[in-house]
């Protein structure tokens, strides 16, 4: 069972390595919300997103035997680019299985930071599959992007350091995908900050999670259709599942047309790029769907990797 | 004679009103310049603009009868929406005076803000010489954009935050128009970092200040075509000239086409909207125009204030 101390122990890990991002304040965002926001900018983290936290954890924790061996995963995403950042700082060899059809600058950028891409046929290939089978082949070890204890912990380091910087606060937004970043960040919350109440907020095109906490079991729905493109996950992990369901106490969801809406005042406002995902906790206080009234409420903003011909076509 | 410890009192006066705004490092840009790099990021200060602690500081000043009467300023750009905030949040009536073609967004603005525009036909009417007239009818007090010692006071203030953070530099870029923000963080850098060498970076189409720095004394230039339109000066102010004659230690210009490729990369690795002027210290830097190699460098982010129709014509 992941505790607090793990967390404790991940932030020591990425200490001096991962970016320590700011939070910011909006008093445009306040006054519209009637709530005092702090938002956790992890769109500033190493490659643009907290999933460096997580995936550096998981690795430096590799034996010698494992670090020889070196480092795989499946992500057509952010944790691609995590994973493969992470090995190449610590000296490790990566190899990241994506879909063919993957957009060529993110296989660029994962190539960029010395992996072996691998590609697949998304259509008649299962991924998992593919990672079991090289993995036993090849003695390297598998990092899921979200199911897995050290990316959990790692995850959470976000929220300990917003609450290291804001205090306690009433409300914490999360965006939810596979559950890493919730998972980690409610566990921070129920140490840092034990009245706080934890929701996780997906788009409303995919909301297992929504469904998996009322059922009270893991949930899965086909490929949601969705411009938040990090949290078009099918189901929630087991580890996740596990931390969500004991320190998460609801999950809303908000439309894409909330999401384009909020990324455009990101950009207006404050000044910031954020990746649709990025924006699902923060448009759930402003579009009033969580409720924040008269709250301190903190708002993680989970990365900003988006490239500029979509995000102007979006905001502009 | 402004000295440093007018930048400290300043301080005092924006401490909880001004944002404290971050200071963000990017591998990617310190493996390009082969130096470290100190982003002070004023694009995520209030309004969006360095110019919010001048203006702030120098109305804090006022006395019971010029609270009374009010301020007064004429500026198109970020100095309308600086004076107009400041105005509202000290309870103060203010009056922006905007040529009649200004662009509606900015216009929008500074009366959102609470602000009286008053609009003149920059190709008939002298704006200084409208200032005067309105400052002795009304019995306003006139702050202009640039030449004015609590304004200069106020702007020395970035420079103090970012020493406080970053500690002592070997060089410091701050981007020059008028000479208020250099000429402050000029101040600031004499003080608390006394061998850091100061550098001030224009648009190649306005060097002025070069121009004025090297002769000896202020030259006046034509109004210079360029999209760095917050360094579109004509010529510096007195008062700061007199700082930067004694603290900066050269002058140097990038093109705009520099600019654009700074804004991308601002854009695409550190997920932040900055307006071409702000844009003008990192391009010195990333371009190799000031010398900063092996050096720790501090760079000045002056503003963010840049419409996303613009954004996304010269980015994406």
């Amino acid at each position: 069972m992941i505790e607090y101390r793990d967390i404790e122990a991940a932030a020591q890990r990425i200490a001096g390595v991962a970016h320590r991002t700011p939070v910011l304040t909006s008093r445009t965002a306040d006054e519209r919300c009637g709530a005092q926001l702090f938002f956790k900018c992890e769109n500033f983290q190493r490659m643009g997103a907290f999933k460096f936290r997580g995936a550096y954890n998981a690795i430096s924790r590799f034996s010698e035997a494992q670090r020889r061996a070196g480092v795989l995963t499946y992500s057509s995403g952010n944790h691609a680019q995590a994973i493969a950042l992470s090995a190449s700082l610590l000296g490790i060899r990566s190899a990241i299985i994506m879909p063919h059809d993957a957009p060529a600058l993110k296989v660029a950028a994962t190539k960029g930071y010395g992996a072996e891409v691998i590609g697949y046929d998304r259509y008649t290939e299962d991924r998992e599959e593919i990672g079991q089978r090289l993995a036993r082949e090849r003695g390297m070890t598998l990092i899921p992007p979200y199911d897995h204890p050290d990316v959990i912990a790692g995850q959470g380091t976000a929220a300990k350091e917003l609450f290291e910087e804001a205090g306690e606060l009433d409300v914490l937004l999360v965006c939810l995908g596979g559950g890493g970043l919730l998972a980690g960040c409610a566990l921070a919350a129920a140490a840092l900050s034990p009245a706080c109440r934890v929701i996780g907020v997906e788009p409303e095109a995919g909301n297992d999670g929504q469904q998996s906490l009322r059922k009270g079991e893991i949930v899965t729905i086909g490929v949601p259709k969705t411009i938040a493109d990090g949290a078009q996950t099918l189901h929630l992990g087991r580890h996740n599942f596990d931390v969500i369901q004991r320190h998460v106490d609801d999950v809303v969801t908000v439309s894409d047309s909330q999401l384009v809406e909020t990324m455009k005042f990101f950009a207006e406002r404050m000044k910031m790029i954020v990746e649709p995902t990025g924006c699902l906790a923060a448009a759930a206080a402003l579009h009033g769907v969580a409720p924040v009234g008269r709250k301190r409420v903190g708002i993680l903003i989970s990365g900003g990797n988006v490239d500029l011909a979509t995000f102007a076509r979006l905001v502009a």
